[in-house]
């Protein structure tokens, strides 16, 4: 039987540990050998990790790529190998994929659309590739090659390999950041190609968390026909095993036009295919549901950054609100019960219900916890600060006051025993600013802050309902949401309705759209440009803020680049 | 006379406020009228602000850009006025010149090298243009125009504009930031430029603060030898009038070569000059001293970040330290003894001397000056945690502790009386994560992160020379470096000589070296590593730190994007 066998090696990879990362690929490696795979095929920069950002500026660390590839080429024996990695050539940097057989590097396949948008950065480091690549096995097989953007090009080096390098199948090493809806998305271009080109799609993507990211694999083929053969699951390291037989593919001739030598690089190589006993069974991963999808992307994104940060366990202020109660049982899902504490820290203003639904949650989950009364202390300040104050009335001053001494005990848990502190403050909270810096935005890992605050209840719901039990409260749910920084205060005494505010978040920070096409959806006008104003004026709370899981089309951070000192106005 | 006279605008732009940047350049062109300029020239995106960042991905942003063109057009009936401004034409976004004649648009220039480097993203939002551009007089006299990194090429347009395109003059616009010594390196290319290409060269730069950048002004002329024959204020706005007489210049033909046209854009316009009675004088403002340079950026950049967010006074934390010292003076000298705040907040640990140096420093700067012990604040926390930390030693948990009790009162005074809380933070300290987060950097500008502490020594020793007294007491500049969090603690209990540290900090982060080459420079190994793994493993305290302004040629922030989770190792 003839016929191509191809391991998808969906891992991974920590940015900047090329050692690791080394030692993952070539078990990878060992692995596909032992299933007979001709062909395993790695990540987007699985060596160095993506994105590896101004690691890249560094000359010696390039060179350590160059020095690990050639290492891992010795094991590329009798398996073809194609590995993401930094390429240093002369004198340019590329985005590569490398080839290797028969422990040599055989080929270099550089990127050619190169994203400098959004999150990305790669026209900051990386020249742009010229050819399409394309390689040539002495069965008559052309394999085309690139990587991530480049197949999102309708008129890219998918269709140049494929036209004129007759390739029968593509090859696209990805590292594909999540946000949710993504899949789909993906799916939807990786048919269209598909279908366009007449190939296989063979998509191998990055797993992990890396600081605002995750890449969430779900690695994928596609016959020509645009159908999908097979699916690497989601959120999780994975092998994927896909047999290609030859139904008529084989039959590339092996001498090119010589004009398609100005566009594409050929790689030739005399491999053999290995013998099969037996066809290897196509395995499909089942598409997340969209609640479950980004419940996975948040405990995955914790965990991993805990774990590629030397954590094991975490730290949060439990208030009794929707939000904190969602990041707890995100937390023990990530992380393990044990791992987690919850500080209860209420003053004078919490009311006995929230105090009473943070334990009660505290009890379901099953974490530890403390309860440390802040109203002392916070009595203290005032006291101190009396003469400075003088007679001047409380105001804000004295509600961010509370919110930092919460933080400060927050913090001396951290460094006491080691916990990282999570922020529970969401993304629509984190927009118009309604949170107090240094108070309760401290935390090295701001979990939800790209989660708007209506899908804030819906992710808590969700979770009750996969439990199958209140896990989280019904009255913190029920219950009008609070800062509790003074007597009888709401979030909707400043803001508007949450529904009406997260519309207007998503119109003006995910669309860019205008104040005025805002007004248009329905909104008041005063509403929009009170709201914009906030959103704003806010930026220097957002600088400082920690990095958290994106799961959005546009995340704070370096998604969103707006100036601090900012005087546009719609 | 045959004369032409150009006025150079250089002019302080607010990120955002086409409105107000549009009436500054309208200002500028009747000023430039009465002095019977013929050309005006403003700076790269004067009418938005530079960089405007992601405001370019605000389709309405782009068109209020081009509705102001329109309307500053209609101002330009007597002089031909030059004008940086994002311009989109056909679906593409440019970084343009534009010029404007007789009420109209005559001509745009696209910027062809977008440097995507450093804290610039260029290629984020533009498109390069692809032709050069040259203005064509009916005097014969042929001008080129570029935008900065356009000159800083050496076969760039400014080549095809003064060879192809017979410029003999060449009018770059920029919005160059600012570092120590960046003024030299300009003159030096500028001159290069100027004899390569025979021509006279005008740079206007732009002056102003924008979050981490300072934009220093400078505005330079050089005549065909290289010779500089005016230049404007550093840190001020200026504007710089300049008269080129014909001297044989104004020869061009107007019968321009045809294959020209695939490389260049001409401009041609019908305008005559003005009658001039006698030759405008040229004016060189002298070059400031290094010190003074930096020193000068720092209170411009303080000053500047002030006005454009609406801060009148500042307060920061006096602890007798030359950090805190240093920002004290910079601070009255940027907004006025009366607009600053000093607390000295001493803990137990505070030694009569820092305390008395701070009191000092603050009379003789004339500031405000309150005394707030943290002593019984800070016990009755140790007392809150006592039960949850049971028996643990004292460790860093209570060092920070006092920090953050710091913090806390710092913001208080800001959000009761509106107070910019200036962090005082070194860039020595912030490499190192020689600081507590929430703690000592807390605040909304950190002025001195860019300046490492032995920079900050001899801009202390700078500052009291100017004033020709001991302003910074000299107890102050003989003291071992103190954190003071604990019973006889000095910085160099954990970090080696600020010498050496900022000796290994230049060489890791400015340079990009490895750790092997660092201790070929004569250090030992295990120090380069530890202060290497310090630096590396502080980057999230850098994350949530304020924007500060930039001075050397790598600062934190938009310059250095290096990722918080990071395992590579040297």
């Amino acid at each position: 039987m003839k016929t191509i066998r191809l391991t998808l090696a969906q891992i991974n990879c920590a940015v900047g540990d090329i050692d690791a990362n080394s030692r993952k690929i070539l078990y990878c490696i060992e692995k596909a050998k032992k299933l007979k795979s001709d062909i395993i095929i790695f990540p987007e920069l699985s060596l160095s990790g993506y994105p590896p950002e101004d690691l890249l500026l560094k000359p010696h660390f390039i060179t350590k790529c160059h020095q690990y590839l050639k290492k891992i080429s010795h094991s590329s024996n009798s398996i073809l190998a194609i590995i993401g990695s930094p390429y240093f050539d002369k004198g340019e940097l590329f985005n590569a994929a490398i080839v290797m057989y028969n422990k040599k590097i055989i080929g270099v396949y550089k990127k050619i659309f190169l994203p400098n948008y959004g999150v990305f950065d790669e026209l900051r480091y990386f020249k742009p590739g010229k050819k399409s690549g394309v390689l040539c096995l002495p069965q008559g097989l052309n394999i085309g090659i690139n990587i991530c953007e480049d197949i999102w090009q309708a008129n890219g080096p998918a269709s140049i390999e494929s036209t004129a390098g007759q390739a029968k199948i593509i090859i696209n090493i990805s590292s594909s950041p999540y946000h949710a809806g993504k899949l789909n998305l993906r799916e939807k271009i990786l048919t269209q190609s598909a279908k366009a080109n007449k190939a296989f799609i063979i998509y191998c993507n990055m797993v992990g968390g890396q600081d605002e990211l995750v890449f969430d694999g779900a690695s994928m083929c596609f016959n020509p026909n645009g159908r999908l053969l097979c699916r690497a699951k989601s959120f999780e390291e994975d092998l994927l095993t896909l047999d290609i037989p030859d139904q008529g593919l084989f039959r590339a001739k092996l001498r090119l036009k010589g004009n398609s030598k100005k566009t594409i690089e050929y790689f030739k190589l005399g491999m053999q295919f290995k013998e099969k006993k037996s066809f290897y069974p196509c395995r499909k991963e089942k598409k997340l549901g969209k609640l479950e999808e980004i419940y996975k992307a948040l405990v995955f994104g914790l965990r991993d950054y805990c774990s590629k940060n030397g954590f094991k366990k975490v730290a949060l202020g439990l208030s009794g609100g929707i939000d904190s109660s969602l990041v707890a049982t995100i937390a023990v899902d990530a992380l393990g019960k044990d791992n987690v504490l919850g500080l209860s820290l209420p003053s004078q203003y919490s009311s006995p219900g929230t105090k009473t639904d943070a334990l009660i949650l505290a009890k379901n989950l099953g974490i530890k916890f403390q309860i440390i009364p802040i109203t002392d202390i916070y009595k203290h300040y005032l006291k101190l600060l009396k003469p400075a104050f003088n007679r001047q009335r409380l105001d804000i001053t004295e509600e961010n006051l509370q919110a930092r001494i919460r933080g400060n005990l927050l913090m001396a848990f951290s460094n006491k025993f080691n916990y990282l502190v999570v922020t529970t403050g969401n993304k629509s909270e984190l927009s118009v600013g309604y949170c107090t810096l240094y108070g309760d935005t401290v935390g090295g890992f701001a979990l939800i802050k790209d989660v708007p605050k209506t899908l804030v209840y819906k992710l808590a719901g969700f979770r009750n309902k996969i439990e199958g039990a209140k896990i989280i409260p019904e009255s913190v749910f029920r219950r009008a949401p609070s800062a509790e920084l003074r007597k009888n205060q709401t979030d909707q005494d400043s803001l508007p309705a949450y529904k009406t505010l997260d519309a207007i978040i998503d119109a003006y920070i995910e669309k860019d759209k205008s104040a005025s096409s805002i007004v248009k959806k329905g909104f008041s006008e005063t509403l929009v440009k009170r709201v914009i104003r906030m959103i704003d004026r806010s930026e220097y709370k957002r600088r400082q803020y920690a990095v958290g899981v994106k799961i959005t089309p546009k995340a704070f951070g370096r998604d969103r680049r707006m100036p601090i000192t900012n005087r546009f106005q719609e």
